[in-house]
Parts: C-alpha cells; structure tokens; sequence
C-alpha cells in the first residue's frame, strides 16, 4: 500500500475511534496528537489543554486548568502571561506585538511590541481580539467577538468592538 | 527515503493536483481527506460537505446541501440541529452549551447546555457566532460578523453584535 | 513502527524543534509545509508567505512582502488582487463571491461573483471581513473585526462593522 493511501486508511480510522468514542470530529492536526500533551511541551500548567493549530509565538505562559480552543493566536513575541482558570474560546487571537507601522512605511519602520497580562478565571469569548499591551485583571468575562483595547479592571463584564462594561446581552440567554 | 521527506514529497504532489485542476489552495488536513466523506461518516444529508478542520461536538444532525466551511465549530453537546440548504460560512461557530459559571467559579460551577436549532434556507455569514439555546427559523439570512443571542424569526435577515433585523448594508453591493 | 506511531514520533521532534529554534508552535499542517513555499507555488511575490491552512479559491494575484496568516480565506473566484507590503492578519476572510441568493433559492438561483481589489501597504486586522467587489487604495489600515462591505480610499483608516473612519480606538495604545 502506498503512503497516501495507508495514510487515508489511517485517519479514516482514528476518526471512526473519535466518532464512536468521543461523539467528536476534530482536525487531522488533532488526530495525530494530544491537547494535553502540547501544553505540557510548552511549559502550560496543570490540567491545561492546547488544540493542535493554535499559534503561538515567543514568551507565552499559562496556568492551569486552561482551556485553549481551536485557531486561537497567543502572541508572545512581546511577553504574554496568562493565569489558572482561562477559558480561551475558539478563533480568540491574543497579542502583544503589531505591524501597523511596519506596513505604513512599506516595511521600514520596525515591528512594535508590549507586553500583554491576563489574570485568573477570565473567560474569552469566541473570535475575541486582545490587542497588544493591554492588562486584564481576575475575574472578568470577555463576550464573544470583542475586540479588547483596554485594560480591563478585575471583575468586570465586557462586550463589543471596542470591549465596553456590557448592558445586557450577553446574560439574555441564561 | 524517510517519512519527513517522503511525506513533504507526496503533500507537495497533492497541492500541485489541488491547483491545477481545481485553481485552489487547501490545509494539509483537507488534502488528506474528502469534504463529502467526513459528512457522510457523520450521518449528515446527501450533497452536503464539511472540511477537515470543522470541531464537532456531541449530537449534531444536519440536512441535506449543506456547506459547512474551514473553522467552524458545531457544537451538539447541548443538542443542535441543521436543516438543508443551509451555508455555515467558514469561522462560523454554532453552540450549544457555555463555561461561562464555571470559569467565574473557579472550575466549581457546572457547564451550562441548552440545545440550539436552525432550520431550512439559511445562510450564516462569516465568523458569525450562536449562542447556545437560540432557535433560528427557516429563510433566514445571518451577515457576516454577527453574534446571535435571540431568537430570529423565520423569513427575516438579520446582523451585528448582538444581531438585529438589518438596516441596508449587507445589500449594499448587491 | 507502524504508521501512527511513527508520524506521532516526527511531528514531536517537529514541534521540539519548532520550540527550541523559534520558540513556537504551529499546526501539524505547517510543520509539513513551507510558509514561503507556498506563496511561491501559487505565483505570489518575492519574500510573500503563507500558512498553510489558508483557503485559496480561483484566481488570486498577490504582491512582494506580503504576510499572509493563518486561518485565512482569500477568495478569487470571482477575482482577486492584492498589493505589495500587505499584511492579511489572521482569520481575516476576502471575498470576491457570495452564495445569499443561492440559499436563500434553496439552491435554485446561482452564485453571485464580483472582483475584489486591494492596494500596497495596506494593513488588514485579525478576522476582519471583506465583501465580494470591493475596491481598497493604498496606505489603508483596516482595523480588527471590521467588515468592509464599501469602497475604501486611499490612505484612509477604517474600523467596525460596518467598516467607517475610525474615531480613535485603534490608536489607544499607540
């Protein structure tokens, strides 16, 4: 048999495995390797799980018991740490560098960078944007599709673009 | 030849197919395996195809001419179904369930579930997010960008964060 | 070895590798894949990269020093061009078609495909949205999570959802 088809025979298995075990579909990416087992390999806490395409870059560190969904951006590469008890929703991207004036100046001006902080049992919405620099504090809920370009004080609700003190929408459902 | 070399050999191969006769691009994931395949494994309507990066979870029924595009997450663990005919945009998430209370509370509190349902003729825009418990009707239009946290009546189109009945600008280049 | 273990044994030295060299972590899809590789296969223009679970449809130009992230859609079914010196964030999604009426038909009526055009030194925010037709100058900057549904000039910044001049949030940590 050759590669490509002992491959297809091979994924085709680990997903019935996944199917009939899990109730779950996941990635090839996900197939081939361990949630559990990148976070370990990146320094993560205890108990934190880290799907196979998030991207991370530089200095990232994370606490335990984290959850760190699929396509999510954690940005390092100017310092990001992040505390226990953080749910990173999935397509939630977390910077600490921008190219703003890199691609102004047609590549001359230089990449800028600052540090980002995340506290403990801080939930991140889905498709959520942190951009660069900015600190957020414990206990503080970011709804979905925020972009966050302040700090945000611990304790707080936050939702929208950009991330503001949430009226109500995101407790309509519950 | 080693595994590494030979695997770079074969998915170079796949890639030059991809775009010579099909003028595309595709992940790595989606080479190795087949849209209509995954769909078909996961008991999902006739003609309807779903990519390989797509996170399914727990009990997820879809109808029949579906698209269901790269980086979304379909998410049955409180229950969700699909009618036919609908185009899930890709980076679209769709839940059932939140962390919400268990995040704040420290990983104490119990996830929440409810179970969500889309019917007939909808299309849901890019990165659009729905949260879990919503009941979307039939001939619904979602745009691009929206967070869904309501019910939306059927025959209606609707967008933003949160979502409400639009204004004009997703007709705008129509 | 068989297969499984094997491949699970190369992509952990792959990610070692990945960590110690460049202290990162990318997909299993991007261990096996070249970023500049792939840009350069699909015609695009010196020094321009590419991740490889970007989505390319149909007929795309790209220019020189272009980055191109992950979870990225560029669209060229009904067309594309994109300038030198830009940046194309994550999970950002260009269109250049739009299946609404096709849905809304229950797929009787056709897909509707328009050109889509974007300048040099443009800046385009993570998972922001651009509609099929529209027309972008050089020297814009696209803020992160705006949906661009009209025309935008020439060396002009844009932010939300709609996309408008932007008042100030963009430069609040500047």
């Amino acid at each position: 048999m050759n590669l490509l088809a002992a491959l297809r025979a091979l994924l085709s298995d680990l997903r019935r495995e996944k199917r009939e075990k899990y109730q779950r579909h996941v990635s090839v990416g996900d197939l081939l390797t361990d949630r559990w087992e990148i976070a370990r390999e990146y320094g993560f806490g205890e108990g934190t799980s880290c799907y196979d395409n998030v991207l991370i870059l530089g200095s990232v560190t994370v606490g335990r018991h984290c959850w760190i969904g699929p396509n999510v951006v954690l940005d390092g590469s100017g310092g990001l740490s992040i505390g226990d008890h953080v749910d990173i929703s999935a397509g939630a991207q977390i910077y600490s560098h921008d190219t703003l004036r890199r691609v102004r100046s047609g590549g001359v001006d230089p990449i800028d960078y600052a540090p980002t902080r995340i506290g403990s049992r801080v939930y991140i919405g889905p498709q959520t944007v942190i951009q660069k620099g900015v600190v957020i504090g414990d206990d503080v809920v970011i709804g979905a599709m925020s972009f966050v370009n302040t700090d945000i004080t611990a304790g707080t609700k936050v939702c929208g673009a950009p991330a503001r003190p949430e009226p109500d929408h995101l407790t309509a459902h519950r």
